[in-house]
C-alpha cells in the first residue's frame, strides 16, 4: 500500500457528461491525502494510451477510465476496442485501470442516463480507493452482486 | 514439480456467490501444503491484471479467477475481453490461469445457477492443484469429455 | 510539451477522398511551426505499423491516421482489424494516435460523405494539436459531448 | 531443419475423443526419430499457455493443439479466445503451433464427428512433420484446396 | 529504401488457387533486383508466424501473405484471427505484410473467384513493391479510390 496514493483520472470530450470532475470530487472525499492527475482526451480510443501514460510518466499507482459510448452498432465495437485496450495497459504496467463506461443507450432517457452515469462514477472512484489503500474492504464484499450504475444484485449461497 | 506449491484465487465483489471461498476450501483439501493467496476485485475486468499480480508480485504457481458475467448482451462483451485479458496473462507469465467463469444466464433459476457455480469451482480448484502436483492425472483423462459446471459428456472411440 | 511538434498523417489509396491533405492543410494552419511527415498506404489495415514507423523511425509526437473502411460487412471486420493494431501501436510507444475513420456508408449520399470526411478530418487534426501543444483546451471541453463528423451532442448535467 | 524434431502435443480432457493418443501415433510413425512431449489441459482455453511452454521449457520446434470446442454458443467465443491465443503464442515464439480443432457441432452425428476428428487430427499431424523436416512438401500443394477434416477442394486455375 | 529489396511470399496449401506464384512472377517482374523467399503453410491462421519468421529470420523488408478463407461462418473467424496475427506480427517488427485475402465466397462462380484472385494478387504484389521502392507512387494516389480485386471506386472532392 502506497503511503501516498497517486491516482490518475482520465475522461473524454465526447462523453454528454462531466464524470471525471464527480470522479476528482469523489476520490478528494475519500482519500484526501491523494495526489490527483487528471487528462482528458477526444474519444474513448483514446483512453487506452492515456492511462497508460498516467501509469508510466505520471506513476500513478490506479488509474479510473470515464468514456460513454454512443448509441450506434459501430460505437459497441468502438468499445471494445478501447476496452481491449484498456486490458494490455494494465497488463503491461501490472496496475488496475477501473473502466466506467456508460452506453448512451442504457438510460431510458436524459435523466435516468444522468442518474447511471452518477452512481457507477461515484461507486468505481470509491472501489478505486479501496483497492489501493483498503482491499480488506472489497474482501469482504466478494461474491455478495456489487453493482455500478443500478442496484446491486441479490447474493445466492454456495 | 514445485515443493510447496503456491496458488492464487482471483474473484470478484460482483459475482452473486462467494465462489472465492469455496476455492479457496477445495484447494486447502486437495493440497493441505498449499500456500494460497487470495485476492478480490470489483468485476470480471478486473480479474486478468489481478491474476498477473498474483503470478508475478506474490510468485503465485497457478491462479484461479472466478467470476460471474451478467446477463445483458454487453456482459457477453466484457467476459470475451476479460478472457483475452486472462489469455495475455498466461502467455506473458508462462503460467496457467483457470477461468471459472459462471454466466448469469446459464441457470435455470437460483438454486440451479449456484449448483453450476458450486461444481465449476470446485472441479476447477481439483484441477489447479492436478496440474501443479500430478499432471498424470490430467494425462489419463484426456479427450473423456470432462465437464465442470454440469455432467461430463459420452467419450467417442477413434 | 515539445518545442517543435512532429506530426505523422498516415492515409490510404483506398480511401475516396484525399483526407490526408486536408489534414495537413489543418496542421499547417494550427501549427506553423510543426514538422510533419506524411506516408500513404493501400489500405486501412496497412495504418497500424505504418503509424507506429511514424511513431519511432520518425519520431513523430503524435500521428493522424485517416482511412475509409467500405460498406461491405467485411470492411467492419477490418475496420476492427485495424483499429485494435492502431491500439497496440499506441500503448506500444506511449504516444496517441488519433483515428479518423470514416465509413463509407455513414453518409447519406456523395456530399453527405464528403462532408462528413471533412469535418472529422479538420476536427480531429485540430485535437492533434491541441493534445500535443495546448492540453488544457481539452480539458475544458470535457464531458461537453464534442463529435467530429456530426454536431456536437447535448451536455448534461451530473 | 533441426537433425532430431522435437514435437509438442498438447490436448485437453474435455474433447469427447483422445485425439493427442492419435497425433501421437501418426508423429511416430511419420517421424520415427522425433522426440515427443504431451501435455493434457482442461479445456481449450488452456490451450495456448501449454503450447508455449512446450516450445519454450521443452524446446518444442513445433506444437499440435488439440481440442473440441462445445456446440453452444458460448463455445465459439472460447474457441475464438483460445485461437488468439494461439496466435500470441507463436508469435512470441517465432514457432508453428498447428491448430487442431474439431467443433462438436461439426459431425453430422457421433460416427461422422469422429470421422473429422480422425482425419483432421492425422492430416495436421503429418503437416507438422512436413513443415519441420520437409517444407518443399507443402510448397508442392500451394494452392491446391487441401482440406483437413474433410474432401479437398477443387483447384482452380489462375 | 533498400538498395536489394528482400520480399516474402506466405502462401497456404489450403487455397484453391496458385496465388504465390503469381506474386512471384509479378514481382519478378515489377523488382527483377529482388531477392524473394516464399514459405507455404497448411492454411491462413499459420501464415501469421510464418511472415513473422520471413521478416526476421529471412530479414525480410516485407512480406505478401496470400489465402483464402472458406464459405462456411467459421471461416469468417478463422480469417479475423489471422488478419489480427498479421497485425501483430507488422507491429512487433515495423515492417508491412500486405495481407491478400480472398474469401471463397467472394466470387459469383469459379471463373469469377479466380478473376478475384489474379487481379488482387497482382495489385497487391505490385503495392508491395512500390512501398518498398517508390513510396511516392502510392502517395500521388492518396484518396483515389484504389481497390484490389475489383474495379476502382468514384473519387471525392473534399
Amino acid at each position: 500500500m502506497p503511503k501516498t496514493p497517486v491516482i490518475g483520472i482520465a475522461d473524454t470530450m465526447f462523453a454528454r457528461a462531466d464524470m471525471g470532475s464527480l470522479a476528482e470530487q469523489t476520490i478528494r472525499r475519500e482519500a484526501p491525502q491523494a495526489i490527483i492527475y487528471r487528462v482528458t482526451v477526444p474519444g474513448i480510443k483514446d483512453l487506452p494510451v492515456a492511462c497508460k501514460r498516467l501509469l508510466e510518466a505520471r506513476k500513478c499507482h490506479i488509474v479510473v477510465a470515464l468514456g460513454m459510448p454512443g448509441k450506434m452498432p459501430i460505437d459497441q465495437q468502438c468499445a471494445h476496442e478501447a476496452s481491449l485496450g484498456i486490458q494490455w495497459a494494465q497488463l503491461m504496467t501490472n496496475k488496475h485501470v477501473l473502466e466506467v463506461f456508460v452506453h448512451e443507450g442504457e438510460g431510458k432517457n436524459d435523466q435516468d442516463l444522468a442518474e447511471v452515469m452518477r452512481n457507477r462514477t461515484i461507486k468505481h472512484a470509491v472501489n478505486a480507493v479501496k483497492l489501493l489503500t483498503d482491499p480488506g474492504w472489497l474482501r469482504e464484499r466478494a461474491g455478495t452482486g456489487q453493482r455500478q450504475g443500478r442496484a446491486n444484485a441479490r447474493p445466492l449461497k454456495l
